[in-house]
């Protein structure tokens, strides 16, 4: 065992469920989640009896600077001993049968680790091997099962891109990042009173040129510029560089116009 | 350029976005995001620039399987040339600034590649290279930015975890898996009538061995057993094995009685 203590309670301060790797085979496969877990902000992470030994540099290469999870990780000889400790044990799997059990989404899997959580509960999160995933006995230590929906006609899915899935469930159940918006930042958007401003000079200049000489096509052309303009917000840059653009176009013009 | 030509237009057959790297560096990445696109259900594949040329055997071997998508991928000199027949392009992108652009969650992205989808028009997302993702000059290529919501102190994301998390996504646009179910294949759920007989037979055998003698309190400890055993659905097969253990156990009493 590396790290802290196996069977130290967990402390309250962050109360992010553990992950808990059955039987991992590859060392990058082990650093991969880790950088995983941290994308999402999980940080307890468990080895139960890992293939290659523990600890292996490889991991700590393929983490990216996820290191404080690798150096805090502990290993466990059976999953009984690395479950111990904890109140409630999903596993995620992709075909689970012949069992009666809850079995979430890992969308309805987050919502509810979130809610074990918030009851000070600690929980962990079993995901088998790379080959073979999690076998009868090791899910019977489960209370939840774990589905993700994904195509079923190619459901191999590589270890640590399980855990980022989970992670980043997690991570999405107690974010209130809108669906949509705008970036805005270090810039300004122009008012409409400045878009119109442009609207003459350009319209001006289309007059000058002869653009919209068709009188009777003239209020539909300026009305379809008018909207292409509208279509989103504009930057006070923009409008500055659209100015600038017209200028110069009418400048060449008038400068071939005296040749 | 291999398998098919990059102009063609894709066929409405299937509608998925197209999933470009661009400049990607690690063959190993590529074939790695080919796996986690069949995983989300993601099947065309464009390499703008890859750094070590095109194909790369090593590509094959992360994928896992994932072969289909990595035959049929293309190449291409520029972005400009990968992007032209698309008719709306995301960028993912980890802190965009200085722009005016939407800029959607995953999930608000998935949704609208749906929406662009069932509309008959081909989209693409972008994916940057490992280390600096997109420059300022790709996203201008973009019409919609694509951010994450993670954990804004460790954002370092491993290519092919983008691409997992936004082929979930996809996939998750178009499924209705509930949240929570049970899993009940290939087994019975017993009746109350069957879990009745089972709690009738324990008691009599609580009885006879005198377990349940406090007679103020029995109502009370026979009232807990009930609700133990309410607790979630039983299977036939799990009531099956119930009757053995109450069976066995009061037999090994009555014979250690008879001694």
């Amino acid at each position: 065992m590396t790290g802290r203590e196996g069977g130290a309670p967990l402390t309250p301060i962050d109360p992010s469920p553990v992950v808990i790797l059955v039987r991992p085979q590859l060392a990058e496969n082990i650093g991969a989640a880790a950088r995983a877990m941290a994308n999402g902000g999980l940080f307890h992470l468990r080895l139960v009896a890992p293939r290659d030994g523990w600890p292996q540099e490889r991991a700590w290469r393929s983490a990216s600077g996820a290191d404080r999870i690798l150096d805090a990780a502990t290993t466990y000889a059976t999953l009984a001993e690395a479950v111990a400790d904890l109140h409630r044990v999903f596993a995620t799997c992709p075909r689970p049968r012949h069992i009666i059990k809850p079995v979430l989404t890992a969308r309805g899997a987050a919502a509810e680790l979130r809610a074990i959580a918030a009851r000070g509960l600690a929980a962990g999160i079993l995901f088998g091997a790379e080959r073979a995933g999690l076998d009868s006995d090791e899910m019977a230590f489960a209370d939840t099962l774990v589905r993700y929906p994904l195509n079923p006609a190619f459901s191999s899915l590589n270890l640590a891109q399980a855990v980022m899935v989970m992670a980043y469930e997690w991570w999405l159940a107690a974010d209130e990042t809108p669906p949509r918006r705008l970036v805005t930042h270090e810039t300004r958007i122009a008012t409409k009173g400045e878009l119109e401003n442009f609207l003459r000079h350009l319209i001006a200049e289309l007059d000058a040129c002869g653009f919209l000489d068709n009188l009777p096509k003239r209020p539909g052309m300026v009305r379809n510029i008018r909207h292409f303009f509208q279509r989103g917000e504009v930057t006070e840059q923009e409008l500055r560089t659209l100015h600038g653009i017209i200028t110069e176009l009418a400048r060449g013009r008038r400068t071939r116009g005296r040749d």
